[in-house]
């Protein structure tokens, strides 16, 4: 099966397909930002970053900033201007930033389908280019002249670094909490879901309680969808769709599904988890049989059942907000990722 | 000898130093503010923050933001309070931020005369940290209020990143040019300088001569501190003072000797320079060899007078202020770093 063909699919048939074509206008020129922005006269520069971002990427936190500032009124209210274009791309570079330094921490042979940038251009290119990205999100969110807006990003970028920090100091150690857990979900991905989100009211000058209601969206969705992205990794509770799996566990990274399975786990399980994981010691077998554990432990369903409920707290976050298609589309995107999963 | 024990023994003698002492408690403040944002509960980043900045380090570009807005009279005007601490903290983040990912990039053997910090907690931790010391740099600049210096420093920050990119694309290459040479320093080291200077009389509301003053005064020292270091990669014009010599050499970093020996090399010498950078073959007496070539061509003692003249420039760009006991010993900071070198 064709990964990327198989993505393209989703996103059709995606409420955040259905995002698009309610917003706009605006993602368009959220797009034609990012391409402007990421042009350099070094031509390592665009290179690599076209490899990552360049078009056709889902750009979902984006979409998020724009879909909340349409939801908040932003073009219509005294300071509407162009600021969520910028803030939208600022996030999109955060993200990407992200992405490349994560390549070269993780090791990763894939990447939204293809091969990583740094198996092109090497760790060094990726680890640069990622700096610039980041800088460049700066400087877009400087044009805006928001320092609420500014602050809410910065600190997002502060605490997105200590999660992955944390995740890697727990590498490999099957003592890892489920609190542990869900703080490192919680800074390396919710925190720019609620960033992205929360950004929007806040050049929109919105009232707190739409504001409150916008990061809350964010942050649930965030967590929902690292829920599921680690559940898929193990291939959730059917096959995989399109999706590699496994690259957690040959990692000998620790995510819910783990940490649930080990809490009811025999001795005899707890001896395979401490070889494939604390060991390192994997075997090609290895993967189904933990992919068979999670199964029958419970695991994965209890991880996805987690997901729903965050999922449906986004969803319901969003009630502050009378009725629209904007509003219901959100809702329907909190669904859908949690969906991705059966 | 011991290089950590003759760098804190030229400091001692250095208008460094003198500035220091002539800028009373701010530097101490900046150094408590430093080490309060390098903390976080993830243990793996005080830890390996305080290897890099932790106290003892020179801090030479926080030392020149807290120098410029006490010449700018920062603290007696309208504006006054403790934002040049937090611009010169952020200084030092964004620079070792810098470091961290340059150790990573450029395989270091030593980092401030010790073992660099990827050697001993891993490429992924210095990436990651270098991450979170970068978002905490606008994390502190956000809280001063300054779009203004904000600016300056996100700029300055993808300047930078641009500046990596490109060396990083000219490595090896024999055909780099003079003028590329000179656009990577402006970029990887005087960019920050020039924002570091720049950014005190922008929050000290100073006229623009001051600030373009200031700004020149730390681009040209920026200039000649970096063409001073790659002439001493080279043991400079004498024997080098407890700095490791060749690190350029064995990376094939093409800096600006080698470009200005390549222009009247003969042909058996372009040949050993084509073996060592292109084809990064070397034995062990090449960089000897490397060295007396670079004397005998008259490429050091070149690259020398061109740093001396930007450290010239630098001392002159400050006339526009008054004499004073600041502005005399930055001017002797600029001839300083250049005294480094014979």
């Amino acid at each position: 099966m064709n990964a990327p063909a198989q993505i393209r699919q989703d996103a059709a048939l995606s409420p955040a397909q259905t995002l698009w074509d309610l917003t706009g206008d605006d993602m368009a020129a959220v797009d034609a930002l990012i391409l402007d922005r990421m042009q350099s006269s070094v031509g390592m520069i665009p290179d690599l970053a076209q490899h990552l971002v360049g078009a056709g990427g889902k750009r979902l936190r984006p979409l998020l900033t724009i879909t909340a500032a349409q939801l908040c009124g932003y073009a219509s209210c005294s300071k509407g201007g162009t600021a969520h274009h910028k803030l939208a791309a600022a996030v999109e570079f955060i993200h990407s930033a992200t992405l490349l330094h994560d390549d070269v921490v993780d090791e990763s042979a894939l990447r939204r389908g293809k091969k990583p940038a740094n198996l092109i251009w090497g760790n060094s290119a990726s680890i640069l280019v990622g700096d610039f990205l980041f800088a460049r999100a700066f400087n877009l969110m400087v044009e805006t002249g928001s320092m609420e807006a500014l602050g809410i990003l910065s600190n997002a970028s502060s605490v997105i670094a200590e999660g992955e920090v944390q995740q890697l100091a727990a590498l490999r150690n099957l003592a890892m909490t489920e609190e542990t857990y869900m703080q490192v979900i919680e800074a390396k991905t919710a925190a720019l879901f609620a960033a992205a989100t929360e950004v929007a009211p806040v050049i929109a000058d919105c009232p707190a309680t739409e504001r409150d209601a916008l990061r809350e969206y964010g942050l649930k969705l965030g967590l929902a969808f690292q829920l599921v992205d680690d559940a898929l990794d193990y291939g959730g509770m059917a096959s995989a769709l399109g999706k590699s799996v496994g690259d957690d566990f040959r990692e000998g990274k620790m995510t819910l599904p783990v940490i649930r399975a080990l809490e009811t786990a025999s001795e005899d399980d707890k001896a395979f988890w401490r070889r494939v994981i604390v060991d390192h010691d994997q075997k090609d077998v290895d993967l189904e049989k933990a992919v068979s554990m999670l199964r029958a432990s419970g695991a994965l369903e209890s991880t996805m059942e987690l997901a729903k409920r965050y999922s449906q707290d986004a969803a319901d976050a969003l009630n502050v907000f009378p009725q629209s298609s904007l509003r219901d589309t959100l809702k329907e995107l909190a669904g859908f990722v949690v969906a991705r999963i059966s």
